[in-house]
C-alpha cells in the first residue's frame, strides 16, 4: 500500500453516497468531516454506522458537524448532496475552501461541477461518476448493497476550456480512495463517463418514474424496451454533437446488464415516490440543453424531459 | 323540410354514439334496426330512452336485436362500435348488406374504415368524424352531454384510389341525418377531416393515458402544454407527408377551444381507467405508420405509441 496522505476531506452531505465513502476515508484514518445536519448528534455519540457487503464497520468517533461554519477547510470537499441542492453551495463552500482546496463533486448527470466551480475557481474542480447502491436507512446509519466504482477526472468547466486539477494533484486524491479500499478509475475525459452513465440514466431513471415501473418491467415490455434503446441512442447523438464518441457496443452491454439486473427502482423513481425533488434538470434537461446547443435535437428525451417536469410539480 | 327518405338503416353497436345517432334517426320514423346485444330485451320492452341537453326521447317501439342473424339487410349500415372491436366485423357485416348497401363508419382514428371496405367492397364505404360527448348510463338509456356534430364524406381506401359512395346516394344519406336534426357536414376531403381530428385525439387521448390527468391539467402545466402543442405539429406534419395539408391556424384554435374547455376525461382515459381496450391503434399507431410510410418519423407520435402500447398490456 503506498503511503498515507494527511490530506483533509469536509463531506457536504453525509448521506447514502458522503456517509458510505466518506465513512471509508476515515476508516482508513484519513481525516474527514462531516457535514451531518440533523445527524450530527448521532454521529458524534455513536458513530458513522456503515453496513456493507464488504463488511460493516463504525466510523468512532466521527468529526460531525451541524454548520460549516464549525468546519475546518479542507484540502479536497466532497460535494455528495442530491444536485437538486446544489443552490445551497454557495453558502456551503466558502467555509471549506483554502486557497488550493480541490472540489470533487461525486454527483449524477452532466455539468453538475458547474456550481462548484463558479465558487471554487476555474481547475479546482473534479467530477465523479459513481456506480453505487446504497440508501441511509437511519441517522448516522448507512446500507451499503452494491457495487461502489468510481470514475473520476478533471472538471474542464462548460465550455471544455478550464485548466485541469493538477495531475499530481489528481492522483494524489485517486490514491487516498484506493487506499481506502474503493474501486476507483482516474479518467483523462469525464465528460465521456458522464456521457456513458447518462445513456442508462436518461432512459432508466426517466421511464421508471414516466411509466411507473421498475426497470423489469420496462425491459419485459416490446414497446417499452424499444423506447428506453431509443433514448440510449438519442443520447448517444446528443454526446456525439457535445464531441464525445461512444461506441455502440456500449449500448449492447448496458442493454444485457440491464436484463440481468433483479427488478431495481431507480434513485429517480424512489424521490418521486417519496415526494421529493428529482434530479430532472442534472439528470435530463442538462443533457438536453447540451445537445440541442450543438445542434441536435433529441425528441424523446426532450418528451421524456417534458413529461418529468409535468410530473415533478 | 325535404321529403323523409324510405332508408332502412342497421346501427351495429347501440351504445353512447350508435344509441344516440341511431335513437335520432328512429325518432324521424326512420326503419332503425338495432343491434345490442345484452340490451336487446330491456330495449324491446322499455323502448331505447335518450336523455339530451336537446330534449330527451323514448324510441318505442325499438326494432332491436341480439344476434345480426335476426337483422335484415338495410340500406345504410351503420358502424357504432369502438374500432378495438373491428375484428368482429367479418361476422356481423354481411349478414347485413345488400348488394348497394353503404356502410357508415362513425369512429374515431385513421383508416378505421378499412377493415369494412374489404368486407363491404370498394366504393361503398364512408366514414364519420363525430364530435360527440355521450356516455351509456344503463341498458338502453343514453346520456347525450354535449356536441354531436358529424363531417362524413366516402372513405377512397387505404391507397386513395377506390371509386367514391355516388355524390347522390351521399346526399341522401346527408338528408336523412338533417332530417333527425343532426348537424352534420358533407366533406369532399375525408381524410383532411380525419387528419384534424387527429391534431385533438392524438394529444389529448394520448396524453390524458400516459400522463394519468384530465385535459385541463395538460394545459395548465406549461411542460405537458408545450408537450400537446409539439404533438400537434407532429400530426400536422404527419398528415402533410401523406398529402393532406392543415393550416397552423387550426391548431391555434384547436388550443384556444381546449383552454376554454371544462376539465374533460378523453374517451381513451376512460377507457384506460375502466380496464378496457384502448384506440390506441385507430387514433396513434396508425397514423404513425402512414405518416412513416410516406418517410416522416413522428418521434414523439412514436413514443406515445410506446408508452401506450406499454400501458396497455
Amino acid at each position: 500500500m503506498a503511503q498515507q496522505s494527511n490530506h483533509s476531506f469536509a463531506i457536504i452531505g453525509t448521506g447514502a453516497l458522503g456517509g458510505y465513502y466518506g465513512g471509508l476515508l476515515a476508516k482508513s484514518e484519513l481525516d474527514v468531516h462531516f457535514l451531518a445536519r440533523s445527524d450530527y448528534q448521532t454521529i458524534r455519540q455513536q458513530g458513522l454506522q456503515v453496513d456493507s457487503i464488504r463488511g460493516d464497520f463504525v466510523v468512532k468517533p466521527a468529526q460531525a458537524y451541524a454548520s460549516v461554519a464549525d468546519m475546518p477547510a479542507c484540502d479536497i470537499v466532497i460535494v455528495a448532496l442530491k444536485s437538486t441542492q446544489n443552490h445551497l453551495l454557495g453558502k456551503l463552500l466558502p467555509p471549506l475552501l483554502k486557497n488550493d482546496s480541490v472540489v470533487l463533486v461525486l454527483q449524477n448527470g452532466l455539468h453538475v461541477e458547474a456550481a462548484s466551480e463558479l465558487i471554487a475557481g476555474r481547475g479546482r474542480v473534479m467530477g465523479g461518476c459513481c456506480f453505487l447502491c446504497s440508501n441511509k436507512i437511519g441517522p448516522g446509519h448507512i446500507r451499503h448493497l452494491d457495487y461502489g466504482h468510481i470514475a473520476m477526472g478533471a472538471y474542464l468547466g462548460e465550455d471544455g476550456d478550464s485548466p485541469i486539477v493538477p495531475i499530481a494533484i489528481q492522483q494524489g486524491i485517486h490514491q487516498d480512495f484506493v487506499n481506502a479500499g474503493i474501486r476507483v478509475e482516474l479518467v483523462d475525459q469525464l465528460q465521456y463517463s458522464r456521457w456513458k452513465k447518462l445513456m442508462w440514466n436518461i432512459p432508466f431513471n426517466g421511464l421508471s418514474v414516466v411509466m411507473n415501473s421498475s426497470t423489469n418491467l420496462v425491459m419485459n415490455s416490446p414497446s417499452a424496451r424499444q423506447l428506453a434503446i431509443d433514448l440510449m441512442y438519442e443520447t448517444q447523438a446528443a454526446a456525439k454533437a457535445c464531441g464525445i464518441a461512444i461506441d455502440d457496443k456500449e449500448i449492447d452491454q448496458m442493454i444485457s446488464y440491464t436484463d440481468s439486473m433483479v427488478p431495481y427502482d431507480s434513485s429517480m423513481r424512489l424521490d418521486f415516490l417519496a415526494g421529493r425533488s428529482m434530479e430532472i434538470d442534472a439528470i435530463v434537461g442538462r443533457p438536453l440543453r447540451e445537445a440541442i446547443r450543438f445542434g441536435y435535437i433529441p425528441k424523446k428525451i426532450e418528451m421524456l424531459y417534458q413529461q418529468l417536469s409535468f410530473l415533478q410539480k
